[in-house]
């Protein structure tokens, strides 16, 4: 079949407005957000609905051709954006963009997979209810991409990750078939879950297009301290001591270190790190008996007996709070600001992360002593984005194919000796399937390609990212 | 390969003990729990190791037989039990059963697969933490097959179901080779996460024998009610109030019928029900600055205030909560003692419980109004366990059949009018396959039967249970 005739057939299917070819507009999702990689696409296809996408798999897949699904576009690691091979046509979810329903009862949220997790969030709240992920992207993430990379965020501690939400599916089969799951039960033990098969695989087991998720009851108050440490502060077991103390009511445990938060605009506010950097927690109640300001004053009263911390600050209102927050959430942008940064998203036990953190330095000033870290990350879930910050002068893409050939293996073989992975939250994509060949049990490996040949013996979804089907 | 070749083969592998034949000790392995079904099995294999199970594997699949998983044999399904053809070995996890580490700082404990739950729950509370995992067979049920049938139990409305507490396996594969995946990471998104696999696989993938699993700070209060409610209090309204008023520190929302409550012995204990039946509630925390006596107060107040519960008792001392806990705990014994009950393990969305009752019970009346219901289960998570007590004089298995046959299958009609499902936490196992069948969604069956095929083509793992391979 040639080009034009399926290009036809998806027209027709999709009509003029779901098939993109106009280099004009199909050039930015043919790049990730980072510029590593540029791919090639027949087409962008941008279906309505799950029968749209259904009959574009169909077409793809009888034409030989392959399939890229694509959410937000968000990817560090190039998970979805199609090789050069110029075969593989990208299916954008940004059309399929409703909220289903909401069930306040019930406290679940069913959404289009192409729903903006800005947007989700909001559905949740105008319930009176809360989606408890977010994350820096959370404006052009969408929800498909936040289940194919099982995404992480900002409260993870407390309410888990994308796995942990995910109570139903609707997903289209690289044969076309369509796997209808949207239930929204809490308990379903009717044989192999087979849902979870899509959360973290990243597009290449079939596109996900509907998801139900769940809720939580919207926090009325929330206590939240910025925390100066002393140096070498034990995090693990600070950890431990906040999670008991506030009876897990903790949702945020975030490390920052002086460097990371030097690049952050706006100092003036006061908040400063210590020697060991900086804490910033967070508790969160929708419930007014609960005096949460006294539980985390008397948690950080036991901080500061211990020596872990130089000083605090509790937040006394919401613009303070905000100020924390925005301290963290631009450090990504700092980084870009003084020149870019070369991450690791690196996870460790929670026991670990203080010898990592401590050893890691010390490989990258072996390395070289005039590199800068910016370190900083969900230390409550054991995974640290350990960013080597580009030096002045050097060209980002070539000092970032030098680490990774050079320095970035001695951190993960550091990671793998302590039990520890190679990626935390951001998945495997096209950029770290090396790093699975180096890293992953084989049997581990092996399975992951037996399921693929299970879903997509003919490699028809984002084939190039993660594994390979056997043969 | 006749059976003695097999069996001494077998032996030179497990050592004698590790090879049971006779009938006298291999009886108790080879019928469920509610002896339903009786198996035949060429020998039971106890082995003592991982390598030894690898052993088991290859000498088994290599004579064409097959395998069995089997840990506390506590089944509601026949989900352990071998077929009748004498060609599948029972393995039994109950020499694998050591405490392999605990992480206190990490929060974590790695254990074999043959611990039973209640040795779990100690390792956990001498390291001053807790796994916050409970249900009636703690005392016999094996971390395997919990993990088998992804088991929820009394805590999973705060805490999920063993799902949601594992962090890493360990599986011997139907070919042999062996998935290390033992890690404690809380995030470790490096491609597909194959243990979510083997959790409510019911040993059709591989065996199962380690798990590192997560745990909580150590409870060092509890606040527990019991609330008799008023006729038609709504459930699924009342749950919602209590998760908001008590900042989801509530742990346990337990609901007994009046028929339920009045099995159970020693009522002399005050512990009645209302005319709508009774709610049992806990909250818990490990911290002593949560006011959780007043948390509780202040919300069952305003149960009251809505005229849902007729009256209500807080636990005022330990003897006190353990007896509420004993009424609710020995509902199963008392359907036992009034001969017996024929349980169906439905879930609905927790939006439905209200309407279920209603219309469930209607269902049943209009069957035969002399029929006494026990009802009563989780419905913080949907999960109600809606059973006929055997009338007197009726033979239990022969009045099961005509349940199942007439009754059972309008009851599952409206749990799926309801988008609910006919297991919750019980599985599927050999008994409940006919309604995997009949309610399973096509689509979903095919994929799960594509995933068997993927891990085990040969149909060497619990053939029988849950689906067989494709062809």
């Amino acid at each position: 079949m040639s080009t034009d005739t399926v290009l036809a057939a998806l027209r027709a299917a999709l009509g003029d407005a779901g098939v993109l070819t106009d280099p004009e507009r199909t050039g930015a999702y043919l790049v990730d957000m980072r510029k590593y990689l540029t791919g090639k696409s027949p087409a962008i296809l941008r279906p309505t609905s799950t029968e749209e996408v259904v009959k574009a798999v169909e077409i793809v897949g009888a034409a030989g051709l392959g399939l890229v699904p694509q959410g937000g576009n968000t990817s560090y690691c190039g998970g979805a954006t199609p090789d050069e091979s110029g075969r593989q046509f990208v299916v954008s979810l940004e059309r399929m963009a409703k909220i289903r329903s909401v069930d306040p009862l019930g406290f679940t949220l069913s959404l289009d997979a192409g729903v903006i997790l800005a947007d989700a969030q909001k559905a949740a709240d105008d319930a009176g209810l809360t989606l408890p992920m977010s994350l820096g992207s959370q404006g052009s993430a969408r929800i498909g991409g936040l289940l194919g990379t099982n995404a992480g965020g900002l409260s993870v501690l407390r309410y888990g990750m994308m796995r942990d939400l995910l109570l139903g599916i609707e997903a289209v089969l690289p044969d076309g078939s369509v796997l209808r799951d949207m239930r929204r039960l809490r308990k379903n033990n009717t044989g192999y879950d087979v849902k979870q098969c899509f959360v973290g695989a990243e597009g290449t087991l079939g596109i996900v297009t509907g998801a139900v998720l769940k809720l939580i009851p919207q926090a009325s108050r929330r206590a939240t301290a910025w925390l100066p440490l002393a140096a070498a502060a034990p995090l693990a077991e600070m950890l431990a001591l906040m999670r008991r103390e506030t009876a897990d009511l903790i949702s945020s445990f975030e490390f920052i270190t002086t460097t990371a938060l030097g690049l952050v605009a706006g100092s003036d506010s006061g908040l400063h790190a210590g020697e060991g950097g900086t804490l910033l927690i967070e508790l969160s109640s929708s419930s007014d008996r609960i005096p949460l300001d006294d539980v985390l004053l008397g948690a950080v009263e036991q901080l500061a007996e211990r020596g872990w911390i130089e000083d605090g600050l509790l937040a006394s209102n919401e613009r303070q709070r905000a100020e924390m927050w925005r301290m963290r959430e631009t450090i990504p942008e700092g980084e870009l600001k003084a020149g870019g940064s070369i991450k690791h998203d690196i996870s460790v036990p929670i026991s670990s992360v203080d010898a990592f953190l401590v050893r890691g330095a010390e490989i990258v000033a072996a390395y070289d002593a005039t590199f800068r870290l910016s370190v900083y990350g969900h230390v409550g879930d054991g995974n640290l984005h350990y960013n080597v910050l580009v030096p002045p002068g050097e060209e980002r893409l070539a000092f970032s194919k030098r680490i990774e050939t050079e320095l970035a293996p001695q951190l993960y073989d550091l990671a793998a000796e302590m039990d520890g992975a190679f990626s935390a939250e951001h998945g495997v994509g096209r950029l770290k399937r090396g790093l699975l060949e180096r890293y992953g049990d084989p049997v581990r490996r092996q399975t992951m390609r037996r399921i693929k040949t299970a879903f997509d013996p003919g490699n028809v979804m984002n084939a190039g990212a993660v594994v390979d089907p056997l043969g």
